[in-house]
């Protein structure tokens, strides 16, 4: 095969705020043919996430560097190999990894890069339950929040990629939950499928007042645990309901992501002091050497339906821009995928 | 021994904001002999402690209840036994307890009550560096922050009770140790006596982007470890200079316990996710079943001069409420402590 001519997304630059999808623009690039040691790939299923956001924003130091405006964006991706010149890689195996995305084929040397079985379990899911953001709710309930069974777990974000696995993960520990998100079918959903304790519509609550209230009605003994994937009036309702000893994994802060100034944090901090309460910011990367440990327990519970995902599925790697933007205005239900191209060819 | 005639200090109202002396009361009380299982302590040193104003605010969950306005207030003491009911106390022992402050005379049954030996060390250090508040420092950095050889420490109330114990524990850890106080008396003593890395005078700098410069400039390779007093522009520059992997313990917060409306937090809270941080408030009585493996620690660094220790002396009962206001306008240096009355009858 000589050089592949396919379709990548390129931010024309940083953006202010809310992305607006102008700052997005696909062009055609030429894939040239892999050399030794490298692999061409051909992205079926790519992800949209939050952290994204955060790659946009030259001006902060991140654990992770800002996107180029002189190349193609790139994220978590499934793809299926055409031609490689690495060993264990075949034309036709399905991988899943951390460039792919935004684009129809790329080059890859094989880092960071996971054989994937579509038989086991949908494509897509490896971007999902069985992949990062699933990798991510695990490792908050496991690895920071211990809940312990008749604890209570509160859930920010409760409806999305992460937090839906970490609802049910909470459940499947013999938490009560309660999960916030924003939108009805949200709610019922997480009640009735997710099978969470108490689902809040956070648009119901016009302040952190008001969210406090109907949490600790939901929380009669406080809350033991906080996944934190909002920020603002979610994290101070959060540090009012939280009690003595109390564990707070900070994931994500989404409402903040796009203010152009930064917006003070909540007044209550000093409710960490007073309760004994540890908050631990992370980021998933940091338990990778725990992949296997997430997979065992969470591919069975997925299997066995004791956790159930949604999917909002754009089809078309034109869409993704959408998807992203999605995100921020709470327009996703569940993970956010593309469909860049077909299973196979 | 028949009844016992002494002065006790009463709160008259909770105070909104800054305490005023008027708040205060010194009332003559009647203690009565002890009864079984009681005995009689004549307080000799008191202590004041920031902790002690959220005992003023009845309106917030704490740890530990609120004051009472119908019985004289309390807090950390060393007093000697007068008269004894209980095993193992006798007439003349000194111990340490938390309600012999604020009063001349009380009666205690010998709960949470330590006995201590004046030829060891100044009576009054077990109310500091060998007490509550070197115990809080020990905590703070063996068991949350645990600074490793060659990493950076930043302490805000650096001068303070706990925060000088904080910083000579972080040097005698071999950690590199900066310390922000406010005024330039404090600085050379935490540079000169202490032998800290860099004092930061904070009444230099402005604001919290005054301060992160001068931090940055100190702390070239970040902040690992900061062990917070103070709140405010303090914790915002500690989370712009944060390490990834970062370790926060959050002590107190004294910038804002006179708020009359709270503060809000800093606007940089989801520096805390993207550098993996952890953050862990604390009270000391979290740690109390490690209280001989701090005095093993701590005691040896202090007869070895390893650890100074400064003290701000008032004398006489009536002198407490001075003392205590003085700890939320920066006037004590070190330890505050008030001489109730004399080492011996």
């Amino acid at each position: 095969m000589a050089t592949a001519t396919g379709k990548a997304i390129f931010l024309k630059d940083y953006p202010a705020g809310m992305p607006e999808p102008s700052l997005f623009e696909e062009r055609d690039i030429e894939t040239p043919s892999p050399g030794a040691g490298e692999m061409l790939c051909r992205t079926v299923w790519m992800s949209v996430d939050p952290y994204m956001r955060g790659r946009m924003r030259p001006d902060i130091k991140s654990y992770i560097p800002a996107f180029s405006l002189d190349a193609p964006l790139e994220g978590g991706a499934v793809s299926q190999v055409v031609e490689s010149n690495i060993d264990g890689f075949s034309p036709g195996d399905y991988v899943v990894d951390f460039t792919g995305g935004w684009k129809e084929y790329y080059l890859s040397k094989g880092e960071r890069t996971q054989k994937v079985d579509p038989n086991l379990a949908p494509l897509s899911s490896y971007l999902g339950v069985l992949g990062m953001p699933g990798m991510t709710a695990w490792a908050g309930v496991t690895q920071i929040m211990k809940p312990k069974e008749g604890e209570t777990m509160f859930v920010s974000g409760a409806a999305g990629a992460v937090g839906s696995v970490v609802c049910q993960l909470g459940k499947a520990k013999g938490a009560r939950v309660i999960g916030s998100a924003g939108s009805k079918a949200k709610c019922e959903w997480l009640e009735n499928e997710a099978g969470i304790d108490v689902a809040l519509n956070y648009k119901d609550y016009k302040n952190a007042a008001e969210l406090t209230k109907a949490l600790a009605e939901a929380a009669p003994n406080g809350v033991d645990c906080y996944f934190e994937n909002v920020g603002g009036m979610h994290l101070e309702a959060a540090l009012n309901c939280i009690g003595f000893g109390g564990r707070i994994a900070l994931c994500g802060m989404i409402s903040q992501y796009n203010n152009q100034k930064p917006e003070p944090g909540p007044p209550n901090l000093v409710n960490l002091i007073g309760r004994g309460v540890m908050a631990r910011g992370f980021i998933v990367s940091e338990y990778i050497d725990k992949a296997m440990e997430f997979a065992a327990e969470v591919a069975p519970l997925l299997m066995q339906g004791k956790i159930k995902f949604q999917e909002s599925v754009y089809e078309g790697l034109n869409k993704a821009p959408e998807a992203f933007i999605g995100l921020f205005k709470g327009e996703n239900f569940g993970k956010a995928v593309i469909r860049v191209g077909p299973d196979n060819l």
